[in-house]
């Protein structure tokens, strides 16, 4: 099945925002098996918009609408569509009680625009809008499919996810279904994976293999068709057997979650707890980490030490280590161990984290933008610290420094 | 001039990247006065590219075009744009030279595809790549203007800013130039800021007033035509002026940057330092702050207290006021004071700024999730604590109580 997706929104042609819509709608296409071969975006215009109905019928078996649906003069693409189809627009009565149910509570007075929400093309199939008001639609029509999504992101999802992929899955009938698993990689490059996975990519048929990248991540997805969710893990475990022989300790996980997720999570499992020493990473580190919902009980605390006064004060750190002729200075092997044991020891944590180095603009203590030194410190065991020579920009360096620290620190958690 | 965006790669029909392109294209476009019509993605595909651009061409007076210029028999928009229009494809000597020197520089045998990065169409316009080495293309043929930019945006960003802008204004030929100013805000949201300006959004017409808003701050384009910059900074201005008697409190910049940077630039030129103490934010505030290049010298440090006895042992806190029957708590205002006084004093900084409240998932001495207390101490001055009930997920609370505090921290700065 061939598919097109029509973002329809004079915002998008403007550049106010991006269109993260078709990428969430072509990810969720490309699972289901469905090729996507165009997206379209066009403003709030009636005849464009027919204009584009009318080519992406002749391309595509499948139109997926996002945007326009809701309460004023400028969403039309139910509208429009209706039209271009010949049909009615009726009311959703459940979706309608819906809405003059939501003004009613607020005290509000509905307003007449506001019953375009509810509108249905005669003969569609109700698409339930659980975070919103619009009520989307899905219907077939002379050998086409549409359907019809609403533009804000927090409504299009659960609506792509839930009723929406239940109407394409139920309308792709007798096809046997795609299954996949996400692998998430750290610690290696995409290229390095490709080169390692060569063979298993080169020779893949059923699964298939496809990495993705993103800066400071490496990710696989594992695809097959089968018949059962038991039926197709089996297939899948695998191919990830192969892949695990192959770079089995850059896996951290398989499913969609960030490394450090997976390392709170270790931590909680086995009742240990983290603390970090940031110099050049300005608190990215712990900023990850905390971001992690219910972190608060695996992540005693960190400093940021930009400063050797600071180093001293906080981490106890001599100046004798930091400054002087002979010293190591704040950017060495020597100071990235002291920092991350003293915040260790300062904060009865199980781990110390540290990061020092150069992220840029320009060179300090001599040193070169993009050399870090990071080390991990564990309770009862030798500290371990670790050089990394990174390019690219401020914010790339201090984001790679950190993914690199937490890699280690993975490694060393389920060691 | 209509004009309609074009981005060739399959990648993007995959859903593996999201075209941000797009969006910088549109909103360099707009600024031109040039209307985009349609934004279309293609994958690398010979026949369908083809289609895009007839069907491009039928409604646009320009097609630009991004991505498929690299050297891979993939990369297919200069080949098949050039056989559309009947032209032949000629090498770019100095391009050329650029890539068989960088071959050449790293030791490396070039490989012959690795030519196709420096081919034109004939009679194009190169346009020069500052960041990359294939080379862009911009032409006219039978009245409509195409014009060939890379697909990696930190290639197309350059080249849209610098050669492709030139050439399009160059196109634009006797039309009246179009001038913007951006002005950033902070703690207003867009639906108070758009109540407050009112008067000025409704009766606009030259200079033009377009809000726009993303998570955390909202932004104003003040847009008008003009001969001269002078004649169009003379006008800006007088709209400016008005924006400021109404919402001056808020409007930080008169450019693209973050408040952070803005905060960096009034401690440097004022000579005063910053230290931060963090709870739920979690290192976010240190993040941004030492995000902005060069910040080492405003930025003393920070402490990421999570935990009570992390907030007693490195900021001094007396466990009598975090824990106890009637102790106020972590988080508490008097603690919110105490940390922004201690973390200033203890780095000997002009400013101490902390955060301590309930980010979620779940609520936390019994404070409800979106409570925040944040403080700003100064030297010399009485400390300011206040209170925010933040609502959003996590990562929303935690970066809306962050720009709360930049907030407030850059009112202090500039009385």
């Amino acid at each position: 099945m061939k598919a097109e997706i029509i973002a329809v929104g004079t915002e998008l042609l403007l550049g106010q925002i991006v269109n993260t819509n078709a990428q969430a709608i072509s990810q969720k296409l490309a699972e289901l098996g469905i090729d996507v071969y165009f997206q379209t975006v066009v403003g709030d215009n009636a005849g464009r918009l027919r204009q584009a109905i009318e080519i992406g019928r002749g391309r595509a078996d499948l139109l997926l609408f996002t945007g326009g649906l809701g309460p004023t003069q400028d969403d039309l693409t139910k509208d429009v569509l209706a039209q271009y189809l010949g049909r009615k627009l009726i009311i959703h009565e459940p979706s309608m009680a819906v809405i003059e149910e939501m003004f009613s509570a607020r005290g509000m007075a509905m307003v007449e625009s506001n019953r375009r929400q509810a509108h249905m093309i005669e003969g569609s199939e109700p698409l339930h809008n659980s975070t919103g008001l619009a009520v989307g639609n899905a219907l077939e029509a002379d050998g086409t499919l549409y359907v019809l999504l609403p533009g804000p992101p927090r409504e299009m999802k659960p609506m792509l996810e839930g009723p929406a992929q239940d109407w394409l899955r139920s309308m792709l009938g007798e096809e046997v279904p795609l299954f996949s698993r996400l692998l998430k990689f750290a610690g290696i490059g995409e290229s390095n994976l490709e080169a390692k996975l060569m063979d298993l990519i080169e020779g893949q048929d059923d699964p298939t293999i496809a990495p993705y990248a993103k800066e400071g991540e490496v990710s696989i997805r594992v695809s097959t068709k089968a018949r059962t969710s038991e039926e197709a893990d089996g297939k899948i475990d695998a191919t990830v057997e192969g892949i695990k022989e192959r770079i089995g300790e850059h896996l951290y996980a398989q499913e969609d979650i960030p490394i450090e997720e997976e390392i709170v999570r270790l931590l909680r499992s086995s009742r240990r707890r983290l603390a970090s020493a940031e110099s050049c990473s300005g608190g990215l580190f712990a900023e990850l980490i905390t971001n992690v919902p219910g972190s608060s009980g695996e992540f005693a605390g960190g400093v940021v030490t930009y400063t050797n006064v600071m180093k001293n004060k906080l981490l106890g750190i001599p100046m004798s280590q930091l400054e002087g002729k002979d010293a190591p200075g704040a950017i060495s092997e020597s100071t990235a161990a002291m920092m991350a044991e003293n915040v260790r020891l300062l904060s009865d944590a199980d781990f110390g984290v540290s990061l020092t180095g150069v992220a840029g603009p320009a060179e300090s203590e001599g040193k070169p933008v993009g050399l870090v030194y990071f080390a991990v410190a564990e309770r009862g065991k030798d500290t371990i610290v670790y050089t990394a020579k990174l390019s690219g920009g401020r914010s790339i360096i201090r984001l790679r420094a950190v993914k690199a620290a937490l890699y280690r620190l993975w490694l060393a958690l389920k060691a």
